[in-house]
Order: C-alpha cells, then structure tokens, then sequence
C-alpha cells in the first residue's frame, strides 16, 4: 500500500485524531504530520500551516516515499501548541503596532518583540485557551437566534479577534512593566558606563514603555467596552503598586507573609487574572464564570512567581537566565526564606541587617538550607496550582471536544508552571 | 448717601456691570468689589467667592465705612478669574485622585497637585474657557426636545462635569510628563548624591508618571466615549514621540527649523490642542467646530513654546523659575538659534560642535546677539496667537454673555500668552 493509502486508510479509522489533533502522526522516513481541525502542518524542512482540507493532506503525501509507514504516537498535549497558529500572527501585530517614525523609539519598543528575544508568550497563550474554554453557547436576543449561520460564524470571528487584542494588550503592558523595571537595573548594572548611555538608556525605557502603555490603550480604546478599559487601567496601577511597595518596604514589612503575597498578587498575578477576566467579560458569561477565569489566573501567577522565588534560590544562572540569588541580593525578601524564618527567628535578625556584609548572604542560605523553606514555598505553590485547577474544573460543564482540550491544557499549564526549573 | 445705598444705585444703573463682570467697583477706602454672574469676591484682607446674591452684597458693604465712594473702573478682564470657582474643586479632585496606599506613591504623585506647586492650571483654565465658548445650543433629537427644563439642566450639569474631566485628565497628563522629564533632570542635577537615592528617585519618578497615566486612563475610560479615549491615547504617543525626537536629534535635525517645529507640536501643542478638541467632541458640535478648538489649543502651544523658547535667552533665572540659557546648555537649539543661523551661517557650525567648550556659548550668544533670532521667533509667536484668535473669531456667532466673555478671556489669554516675562 503506498503512502498516501496509508495514511488516508490510518486516517479514516481514526477520524477523531485528525479532527481533534491529539495525537502525531510519525511516518518511518521522519517527516511528522500533525493534524488539527484547524490546522494541519507538515514538517519537512519547511512548515506548512493553516486550514488544510483531506485532499491538500494527500498533495503533499503524495510526494513521499512509498516505503514510509504509518503509525500514531500518542502525545502529552503541548499547551503551546494548541494556540501557536495564533501567536505567530499575534506576535507580528505586536511588532506592527510598535513601529514608530521615531527609529530610537521604535527599537526601544520592538525590542522585546523581536525575534529570538519574544520569550514563549506565555500570557498571550494562557489566554487564548481561556477563550476556548468559555467559548460556550451564550444566550442571545431572539433576533440574533434568526440570523443565518454566516452572521453567527461573523460573530464569533469577530469575538475572537476581540479576545486576541486583550492577549496583544497584555503582552504590550508586560513588555512595557519590564522596559521599566530596566529602569532600575540599568542603573545598577550599568554603573561605571560613561553616564550619558545610561542616562539615554534610562530615559528611554521609560519613553519606550510609556509608548507601549499609551498603544495598550489605543487598542484597549478601540474595544469600545467601557469596563475592559477601567479593568485594564488599574491592572496597571497594581504593576505600579506592587513595584512601589517592593521598593519601600519598611523593615517589617519586609519580613511579613500577608505583605509578600499582597505585593506578589499585584506585581504578578493581577495582570493576568484580570485578563482572563477581560477574556470572560467579552464573551458575555455569567459574572460566576468571569470569576472562575479571574480565580484561575490569580492562582497561575501566585503559584508562577512562588516557583519564580524558590528558583531563585535553587536554579542555576544558565537554566534562569538571570543570576541565581539575585532577589536576595537586592534585599528582597521572597517565600522561602519567609517561611524559614518561622523555624529560625534568628535568620530574621541577618535579613533585617540587610546584606552589606557578604558573609550575612551565607549565613541566610545556611539557615535556609536547614529549614523547610524551600519545600513550603513549593507548597504553597502547588496548592494555588490546585486553585487554579479547581476553578477550571468549575466551570459550566461542556462536551465540545475544543473546549475540553483548551480547559485541559490550562490544567497542564499549572503542571508546567509548577515542574519548570527556568 | 450711606455706602451700601451709593453701591445699590451704581449696581441697578449698571446692571451690565453686576451681571457679568468686566467692569471693578472701587471703593476709595481701598476695598475692592469684583462681581460677576457667577461670583462676587470682596477683597478686603480675605477674599470671599462663589455664587453671592445682592443680599449678601449688601451684608458686605454695610461694614465699610460711610465715606466710601463708589466709581466704575474699566478693568482687563482675567481670564482665569472667569473659571477660578471651578479650578479649586478640580484641583481638590486632582488631589483626591492621586491617593493610593502605598505612602511613597502617593507623596510622588501627588507632589505637583500640592498646595503652592500646583502653578497656574493654565491647562485646566483654558479647557473650561474653552467649554463655555463652545456652549451653543445643539440641535437634540425631537424626543430630547420635549423633555422638561430640569432635563435639559441636568444633561447642562452632567456636560460641564464630563469637560471638567477632560480637564483633570489634562493636567494629570501633564504632571506625568514632568514627572518623567524628571528622570533625566535627576540623573543630571543628581549626580554625586548617593547613587540610590538618585536610583530611588528616578524609580519613584517613573512609577508615579505611570501611576498619573493610569488613573487618567481610568478617568477617560468613565466618560464611555471611544473617540475621546483614542485621541487622548494619541497625545500621550506624541509626548512620548516630542521627547525621543528632542533627545535622539541627529545632528542635522537638531538644525532644522521643521524638525523643530513638529517636535515643539509634539511636545508641547498636542496635549493642549487634541484636549481643546475633546472638549468640543462632548458637545456634539459640528467637526468644523472641533477643529477650530483644535486649532485654537495647537497655536496657543506653539506661541507659547517659542515664547518659553525666547525667555531661555532673555530672561532672568528668578522670573523663569529654572537658569536661564537651560536650553543651550543642554544641547537643545531652538527657535531664536535656528532663526540667527539664517543670518550667519558660521553659527551652525559652532552649534554643531556641541558646547563641550564653554566659550563656543559664549560665541553663540554673540551671533545670536547681533541677529535677528530673538525677534523672529517673537514674530513667530505672535503669529499663531493670531492664529489662535483667528480660530475663536471663526466659530459659529453666538450672542450669550457667557458665551462671548470665555471667548474673549481665550483671546486675552493669547496675549498675556505673548507678553508673558516668566
């Protein structure tokens, strides 16, 4: 049987795997199909993306050796790639919307667009899934119910390019809070260059992440939803919150749990929760079901940033892409040494010296090293991980087969967060 | 005749004078009446304002002594004095908006709306002047029409509160901007102050701007009109944009006169003009309209920016409230400059070497001295105060008494704007 039979046959008998793209198909001669209702790409030296009908499929397995065998390799879900046809072009809006007559400006704010620097667009994905999650049947006004399905089909394009400008806002005010968090390490890590780059390398961070916000809410504007907008707008205002009270911390507030968790909420988890929100809020659910996507994105970022602590402690600088201990180094205080501290009131006393003394770093991270630091704070973590499951697992139940799939890979984005050790 | 009675009888022979308030009751004891529609201060050590009936007049003028006597003296009308009774509860508003938890925030936010800081609320000013100006009748849909005068009332209140917020948002636009014009006046004034105390204060400069910018967003995303929160977003892109262009000139535009110009737009003129015109966007009037509001703020900024331009050069360090000569100092060629090196080619040079020698300062006052510069950029100036005029004289004709005195105060304003020596 050559080929294309045979992947046609394995195909026909496995109707969901090509419909529903959970599992890979792998041909002997190493070139992989994977297969999705909405996407089907093959890998061979080049990709090939987008909508492919049956008959596009057997083009190109037409090509192929006949000695190619088929056969289904079950594959853990990639949350990434359920929602990666959508990030590409995501990601290039975002480098469009950044563009600017001003050449300095405009590279200060591409930069973090820029190939090989995007990152994995994590929030972008988060909430992308999300919008599957709730695409659920809205009740609508009768006249609605009597438009023909192309109006309907319009609609729910229209929904979702609507959804995809919150995922491009929230990445442009991520982007926009690390330019400005450069602020601050520029300055320190730039000492000693002669003062004018630092100088014009502050300024504009600011500018570029100013531009950046300002663009937010140019798209934000073009929403036309009042309560996204002021949703938004304080989102913003915790990023700023949480960074000032990082910064001025008094002494005790440095050692204080409750205030650690405020502050991580509002540097952190706020952005995200809160898009999720806004997700939720353009699909027209219940306020009970804004609350669950709200409730999941807070629990993610709790537990992203209380991982984000304990490999602080625990990564090395290659796998973190930053300096390992670097927290402590600038006198933040995170969860671990917070929770060890409850073991050894002692260790308090050396954090409250703050670190002029190199040797007092050593003796904080013995004293952590002997407690159950470490372990509580991945503890903690993990049961806001559970949160967030527990708010997906709450939503309205649904058996559309994409819908389950966005909600599981949610689910296995928790897992994600919590196993990363970069 | 007693003072009251002599005060009585002027007032009802000239009910023009009490009913609107160009003209000032002089007492020869020395007190002063200024009285308007809207407000009747007696300034006799305190001054006492807002709305007064002739009662309470008469109240104030039985206390002054019977020898007082009673003449009219023709009085340039002070255009801030017509919105003063507004500025002081939005400036109160401004204050109470930039509350926040976090005390350093707050202090940080809030430091340029404090009480002796809050300079002149030129831009405040303005806007309102430009609300009654615009306050012509606008054609309602019949069933608007019908409804009863308190109706009309109350839509009157909720337009005047709704162009009181733009005015907010202005100036906390505004304050945002020196806020981070800060960072880098930090950075330079800074220098050789403990380095995180400066680190502290750019940070701090930086997060409260952001913090003024969100609550703004916040602000504009209440008044539920899309076009309002696109065009304000706008402005905040060409602040941005007027920044980077001033601080990344190439050394050929930092001596060209259009480069100039559009970076003074941007930096300068846009807010002004873009908030005259969302002014005019919650009125409802015609586009024409907008546009001459538009055109009123963007020539009232240019003239105002050439004229800051002028007094870097001529004025003293004490009137301006910065050292003269700031701009050349920090390598920023203005008007008078561009205009001198029409005259003297040699000066481009000079300026292109940059002022790395003192002396070449020197050099460039000389050359600037014997130009023509200073008084063509005054010309300039003058200009587009006419052109700001221009744009008043060209709205539709209105014949209201409140109407026409704003529209007069913002041509006044246009000249104290010219002649202005700080």
């Amino acid at each position: 049987m050559g080929t294309r039979k045979r992947v046609c046959a394995f195909l026909f008998s496995n109707p969901g795997l090509y419909q529903h793209s959970i599992a890979k198909l792998r041909l002997i001669n190493g070139v992989d199909y994977s297969s999705s209702r909405r996407q089907f790409s093959v890998v061979n030296g080049e990709a090939i993306r987008g909508k492919q009908t049956t008959e596009q499929l057997y083009k190109h397995v037409d090509g192929l050796s006949t000695g190619a065998e088929v056969t289904a390799v079950k594959d853990q879900l990639d949350p990434f790639s359920l929602v990666s046809d959508e990030i590409s072009p995501l990601t290039d809006r975002l480098r469009s919307m950044v563009v600017t007559e001003v050449p300095k400006l405009a590279s200060a704010a591409g930069y973090f667009f820029k190939k090989g620097v995007e990152g994995k667009r994590f929030r972008p994905t988060v909430l992308l899934l999300m919008a599957t999650a709730l695409n659920m049947p809205v009740s609508m006004p009768s006249v609605d119910r009597l438009s023909p399905t192309g109006v309907i089909d319009n609609l729910e394009t229209e929904l979702r390019r609507r959804q995809q400008c919150i995922a491009e806002i929230t990445e442009m005010i991520h982007v926009a809070s690390l330019l400005h968090d450069d602020v601050l390490d520029d300055a320190d890590t730039r000492r000693g260059v002669s003062s004018l780059n630092s100088l014009m390398g502050n300024k504009l961070a600011v500018l570029a992440g100013n531009f950046l916000l300002s663009r937010a809410f140019v798209v934000l504007a073009s929403l036309e939803n009042d309560e996204i907008v002021s949703l938004i707008a304080e989102v913003v205002e915790h990023l700023i919150t949480g960074e000032t009270m990082q910064m001025t911390t008094t002494s005790e507030q440095r050692l204080n749990m409750q205030y650690y968790m405020e502050k991580t909420y509002y540097k952190t988890a706020s952005l995200i929760s809160n898009s999720c929100k806004a997700i939720s809020l353009l699909t027209e659910q219940t306020a009970e079901t804004s609350t669950l996507a709200y409730d999941y994105g807070k629990h993610l970022g709790l537990a992203y940033q209380l991982i984000d602590d304990v490999l602080d402690f625990t990564g090395t600088s290659a796998s973190l892409g930053k300096s390992s201990l670097s927290d402590i180094r600038h006198g933040i205080i995170t969860a671990p040494l917070l929770f060890a501290i409850e073991e050894f009131p002692q260790l308090g006393e050396v954090l409250q010296r703050g670190f002029d003394n190199p040797a007092d770093i050593d003796l904080a991270l013995d004293y952590l090293g002997r407690s159950q630091g470490i372990q509580r704070a991945k503890d903690l973590a993990l049961k806001h991980a559970r949160l967030a499951v527990k708010a997906i697992d709450s939503l309205p139940e649904n058996d559309d087969e994409d819908v389950r799939q966005s909600r599981q890979a949610l689910v296995d984005l928790t897992k994600i967060v919590i196993k990363r050790t970069k």
